[in-house]
């Protein structure tokens, strides 16, 4: 670990900036370049699911195939999505611009994009954007080039996210953006995280996926799945040690789940940041399918967002799955109150107290031993307001 | 046909009433009856898939499994769902009193209810409410029993929903509630619907459930699925004409159809009706799935309250699902303006004109040449007022 760093830039080989091509009207930064010094350049990466995939997404993909990457050039102020041929050249020019600039090959430049759908990127700006982006490139040694990347890939965030996780000889960073729009088969978001460790493509590859899988899938804020999702993991090497898989696993999963609950407390407009906690399920997918429904029911969002304890909202949305449970065999406890008991009317709903920002609901199955945790956020006037207003 | 009413007692051989009970803090009336007079009892009903079903819809089933049915009573104020052993017990107590007060066996009495879940029904008020109902019986011949019913059975509507079909010596008449918590495997709602159609239960079975299907199941409010949903179809024979099959199923899909779109631009704090049409779809279930994925995408919904035709939003929800098409051969049009094409930008978005209350949203999948709308609204300020403020 080089530095003082908390994001990406806290193991050591690599570095990063964030600068300002113009692509906002804010005038605010919005272009982030990380750059792996090695010496090893493995990789692997999450992708969003939906099959309406951005050119970068294409990309980036391709770029991939070979588990190597040596740097990623992220923008904001635009997602280059549904943009056609001329989209996916773009996207190809800035890479090519990447490589020339650090002299590196194309083919190992990721490219991560996000702002409205349906618009060109104006290369114009993105181009020269690059090369100050490259000019900047620090490693935590002279200032944070982590945390100025980590703000230049903000949109509607109000903060920059960070996370950092020591390990034994080795360090995990990482940084993310993303609020709103945020759902699984990943939520909505671009993370980039790196480590210092010395690890296989296919390690990367598998301790990521075990990691999004407890953390950014899990983070449920809106229900809809972007064109634009991607999670990054990049090695370097430059500590020297081969980590033990569990504990990097476990630190992994750990950033994962910091980032992913950062996400949702950033969420657009939320007042309340709900977890749902599904217990005593057959299965843990069953409990993660009951947590999701009750996360994705606007009633019971709304409901909370009147801090009104609607257990009768959790129980019809409950009612929806597949998941194994007999319906006079469910519990609905809310910030610590039984309000449902054995599908019934249980504690007074009066005692619950949803004036706090941090509400947990716990769903009790009474049908197996397994559990999950999801995150979500409230329905409100101020979700409402900015997804109508701004176009994004 | 007896009379001029517009509702269940257009087709001759059905009475009805609406009464005031007290289960309403409002003082309006809440409790309703429908009777058939026979002198055939065939009847079909389609309920809830949500498997936290209330009482009464535990009750309506087993009433249904002989195919008859000789009378429905409806109250408001309170859904009997998640409510135990005693719900179930006040539900058969009801139904007994049914059968009472007219004469008729328990085992013939449908029973449904709509309101707050989780808690007990006023059995002193609803008991009364059955004899004051009876009494107020009427077939259209003297007052408009029908109309009264549908009135009574509201809860958040702001109007009574009534529908009727003149067919070839018979006719199909229909009363329906329902406003916010709508979405399939029914709409959220209760339906009545009568005919002097002389008819077998297994006929009525197959004809109300394929009009459901291109209905009901096609109104997607919120996405929110009910306890308490059940659409009733119940046959008097009072006409004594055998009906042409294909006639009577495409009026009963009028009739249900029609309800279905008055639900949905009823529904609670909308500010726009949004049609969505999948059409050039492999299949009819593909172009059902597409639409239905739009209409529960938040962010597309509170696009177009925003008066925003963010299509962008529509290609995200579309890249979700599972329908055959290419994402650069998807074109979207919205109010008559092909926004997208090919996948890409297509015509000036600000050509676009969303001020009025109807938007057509048309989704060309490019993949065969099957096609079906789903009617849903957007999400306003209203809705999370509505449903945030009040507990239902």
């Amino acid at each position: 670990m080089s530095n003082a760093s908390t994001g990406i830039t806290f193991p050591a080989g690599f570095s990063a900036s964030g600068i300002t091509a113009g692509l906002k009207t804010s005038g605010k930064s919005d272009l982030a370049l990380v750059r792996n010094n090695g010496p090893r350049f493995d990789a692997a990466a999450v992708f969003t699911s939906n099959r309406v995939a951005a050119a970068p997404v294409h990309w980036s993909r391709q770029v991939l195939s070979d588990g190597r990457a040596d740097a990623v050039v992220l923008n904001s102020g635009g997602a280059n999505a549904c943009t056609g041929a001329e989209g996916f050249a773009n996207t190809h020019a800035t890479a090519e611009h990447v490589a020339k600039v650090l002299g590196i090959s194309s083919g190992d430049v990721l490219v991560c994009s996000t702002g409205l759908i349906g618009e060109q990127l104006p290369m114009d700006k993105i181009l020269p954007g690059v090369e100050a982006a490259a000019s900047a490139l620090d490693d935590g040694s002279e200032f944070d080039g982590g945390a100025a990347a980590a703000t230049a890939i903000m949109t509607t965030d109000t903060v920059n996210k960070q996370a950092a996780f020591s390990g034994t000889g080795y360090g995990i960073g990482a940084m993310a953006k993303g609020a709103g729009m945020l759902a699984p088969g990943l939520a909505t978001m671009l993370v980039v995280i790196t480590t210092d460790a010395v690890l296989e493509p296919s390690q990367l590859d598998t301790a990521l996926r075990q990691a999004t899988n407890v953390s950014f899938d899990r983070a449920d804020s809106d229900g809809c799945m972007s064109t634009n999702d991607t999670v990054i993991l990049m090695s370097s090497g430059a500590s020297g040690v081969i980590p033990e898989v569990a504990e990097f696993s476990a630190g992994l999963a750990e950033v994962c789940v910091n980032l992913a609950k950062a996400l949702i407390s950033d969420a657009e407009g939320a007042a309340h940041e709900i977890t749902i906690r599904t217990f005593n399920a057959a299965t843990e997918d069953e409990a993660v399918e009951v947590s999701r429904s009750v996360a994705r029911s606007n009633l019971f969002k709304t409901a909370i967002f009147g801090q009104d304890p609607n257990w009768g909202r959790v129980l019809s949305a409950v009612g929806t799955t597949q998941a194994a449970f007999e319906a006079e065999e469910l519990n609905v406890t809310i910030n610590g109150i039984q309000v449902c008991r054995n599908g019934g009317v249980g504690e007074d709903r009066n005692l619950v107290d949803l004036t706090g920002r941090n509400v947990l609901v716990e769903i009790d199955l009474n049908a197996g031993s397994q559990e999950a945790s999801l995150w979500t956020n409230d329905l409100t006037h101020d979700y409402v307001h900015e997804n109508s207003a701004y176009s994004s």
